[in-house]
């Protein structure tokens, strides 16, 4: 570019196109016409400083002066672009690493370096919204092998930070979800760091289900931590509960959830990598993981849950990490409530030990609190669940979530949404089927996550006997909108429950 | 929706967002608001009149006020809005046959049911961006059986409209691109009509080539004709070479060809699917596929081209129509150039018989009618080549050609870029290697196909003798950065043609 005419003054337009940083040029502006720019080209955007690659929209109006090239936030905020700056444009190269998206699917393997290029490129926002969902088909399913999630992994880790901490063993905890409602890691994280257990938890939000961890904690304390402030936590207190995203420990990660959420799948290699690539950039050297296994589970059979186990354990030993995976019970919702709020809820009553707990929610923390102290040597083989159970009732485990609310910025009470509606039986019998998929669809439909209050409260378990008019469940909701939208829903799918006459 | 307060007015907001459908909404407007409404969320607009989906821009700037809903021109278009006119918006239902994308991915295969439910919601313009980038990744490969591939290409069928030609054999060819320059489409079909066959040509724009028919016929004569327009010319010449997009004969074909495009992805099965159902939409019952192989073509093995040509002799059977799939020489581009204008010459300078008349283009489209003559009884067996060539030289290939460029709207000749730069050989020595990719992705860089002008001319052929200077190849361009970017792209990748030492 050899040309002082090349040059157009950068102007925040204020469009929030999500993660994809956007262009928008006047179609007969000089800059435009010299580089036979196109909708939907992709624009290499330079500054003094910075550079980026955004996708280019023509524009036909005035929104945009000739002089100008308007720039979506994400663009606005990745170029550090400044009013009025001055910004030089050119045809963004092919991006290297999209050859090896396709060759992936032409079936060649993905190396360490060609899925490092990838990464790469991703976190560098290198790749279009296309781009990106191409590449999370392919790895889809069981789409790689050991050794490309392997190479996933350390991509993952290698272009992210990275927490040390010297000289201890670093303990961690996840929940491969599926399972509405199943919120345990608040209650283990307070429990297994009230028995001296280092724990550095990050957690995401939700993918496919109503709620992540760090979308309930969310609306209980700040969750979005620097990397400074998520370190003195957890100096402080020996744990944190903070959002994984926002200390960049993977930071390819959310953008890769971002599309993934965009089309309702996961991939069983990216799921892997995404889990233990967090678990190491958080230091963790021994990670316990959970795998509910039930028919609208995410893992629906102990086929599935053993490749999965297989695949974790090894993964993490290739990257120097103990993964402990086990099984459990995942025929239906844990707890009673499902969204952030509901859930956030939910482990409040645990924590405070009140009487209207849900017990299943408790027993399956203190079963994995219990494993976690066994790991640490904290309690003899067998012990472990009483003295998790003895540090929940002590209200030792309370204090120490507490206190480490307080350190993130204070705690908040959640509170309940405006809305509410609830479904009753309209026969008598016994509970006999409950929908995991299409209980989260329904509470996803209500606004959960984006909106903190919406979700399901159940109010039947799986064998309960049930008269006619009796709540089976309630539907949460803060617009009418989204409340008559989730019950048009089970209108049209009513088998969310299923109720049998009772055997005579 | 019962309240009158859920309605916006609809502006014309003149971006240029490609093929998505984008609309526009402030982030503190009562819709918004109170439907819940985030950045990328489906929406669902309804007018009086038409309903489509979208995806949400959310606005923070003046650019629309809270009383309006902007729109980009394919929402625009699509919605057949009116400046100002009212329209109310709620969350668009998940789009049902993404779960058969999804199915697909982790195993399950494609039926008639599912194929025709995807062809049609991506025919409606209910798939995103990012969703049809997942249903393309899907397929692509040879991640489609046989039986998937015909249910695609009876969906695409269903889904357009489709010509009858009473009581006549109708004619069609295609040649599986890949080799840059094979221009062979015009001439065919000017020799063939000129003896007396019926061949309603329609032809596709470049997919991930630097021209297809469709861009090289549009420097030449219009393309884009209706559906009532081409049944004329082809009522009068027997023939036409038209745009496939513009007659709506496949109409989803051209939104996975753009997405395609920006993956730069072919999937076999996409491929058979979106030739047969074009060829079968322009009514014909028989159909002549050549499929060149060569080492950077895109067919690049005799058994590659075996299962494909296998796949489209099956799919045809399955649609009742007869394809003949012929194999050919791909071993180097054919004719000269290598951009809509430069091939749009080479086929002018046979039609025309002139002395600069590439050979190797001439003999092709010779082998190529003489074939389709053959089939259609016009010339016994082994005879079809030379009434060909007797049709060619007689100037009554090129009377009939013109002839139906003026039907099309009238011809013009063809106009050479404004810059170019022409590659000399730096040692003597024989051409050993061309290697078509990089010539093709050289046209690209250079701005074909947008660019019509833009592409490269080649000066020699596999087994040329060049001395120390001679020129090898001269790239075309409009624009100075054009040139500047596929020479930069040249001086990273120099093997596009490899020159060694005579044998001594």
């Amino acid at each position: 570019m050899d040309s002082t005419s090349d040059f157009l003054h950068l102007h925040r337009l204020g469009v929030d196109t999500h993660q994809e940083p956007v262009v928008y040029m006047r179609r007969d502006c000089h800059v435009c016409h010299a580089e036979g720019f196109n909708a939907q080209s992709r624009i290499k955007i330079m500054t003094d400083h910075h550079s980026i690659i955004a996708t280019l929209n023509i524009v036909d109006s005035e929104i945009i002066s000739h002089q100008q090239a308007g720039l979506s936030e994400t663009a606005w905020r990745l170029l550090h672009a400044q009013e009025g700056e001055v910004a030089t444009f050119g045809h963004a190269k092919p991006v290297e690493s999209t050859a090896f998206v396709r060759g992936k699917l032409f079936g060649k393997l993905l190396s360490d370096e060609s899925a490092y290029s990838i990464v790469q490129d991703i976190r560098e926002g290198r790749y279009s919204d296309i781009q990106l969902a191409a590449y999370i088909t392919a790895c889809a399913g069981q789409g790689l092998n050991v050794n490309e999630v392997i190479a996933i992994t350390k991509a993952m880790v290698a272009t992210g930070k990275r927490f040390q901490w010297s000289g201890q063993e670093v303990f961690d905890k996840h929940c491969v979800g599926g399972l509405p409602g199943y919120r345990t890691t608040p209650i283990v994280v307070a429990i297994a760091s009230a028995c001296g257990l280092i724990m550095p938890k990050t957690s995401s939000r939700a993918i496919t289900s109503p709620a992540g961890t760090a979308d309930t904690m969310e609306v209980m304390t700040p969750v979005t931590l620097s990397f400074e402030h998520m370190r003195e936590v957890v100096e402080q207190h020996g744990a944190c509960l903070a959002w994984g995203g926002s200390v960049n420990l993977s930071p390819t990660d959310d953008v890769v959830i971002r599309v993934e959420r965009a089309l309702d799948i996961d991939s069983e290699g990216q799921l892997v990598a995404s889990v233990l690539s967090k678990k190491i950039a958080a230091g963790a050297t021994q990670v316990l993981i959970d795998i509910p296994i039930g028919p609208t589970a995410k893992i629906r059979t102990q086929e599935a849950a053993a490749h999965l186990q297989k695949l974790m354990v090894a993964t993490g030993e290739a990257l120097g990490i103990k993964v402990h995976a086990i099984t459990s019970d995942g025929t239906q919702p844990v707890g009673r409530g499902i969204g952030p709020v509901l859930e956030a809820r939910d482990v409040l009553t645990v924590l405070r030990c009140e009487p209207e707990a849900p017990t299943d929610l408790a027993e399956r923390s203190l079963v994995l609190a219990g494993a976690l102290l066994e790991l640490a040597h904290k309690a003899q083989p067998g012990e472990g669940f009483k003295l998790a159970q003895k540090t929940l009732w002590s209200g030792k485990a309370l204090d120490k979530f507490m206190a480490i609310c307080e350190s993130q910025g204070g705690f908040t009470e959640p509170e309940l949404a405006a809305q509410q509606h609830t479904i009753t039986a309209s026969q008598h019998g016994i509970i006999s089927y409950i929908d995991n998929r299409f209980i989260a669809r329904l509470a996803r439909l209500a606004g959960a996550p984006e909106v903190k209050a919406a979700g399901v409260e159940m109010h039947v378990r799986l064998g309960d006997a049930v008269e006619v008019g009796q709540p089976l469940f309630t539907l949460h909701a803060n617009a009418p909108g989204e409340l008559a939208y989730a019950l048009d829903f089970l209108q049209l799918h009513p088998e969310a429950v299923r109720i049998e006459e009772e055997y005579l």
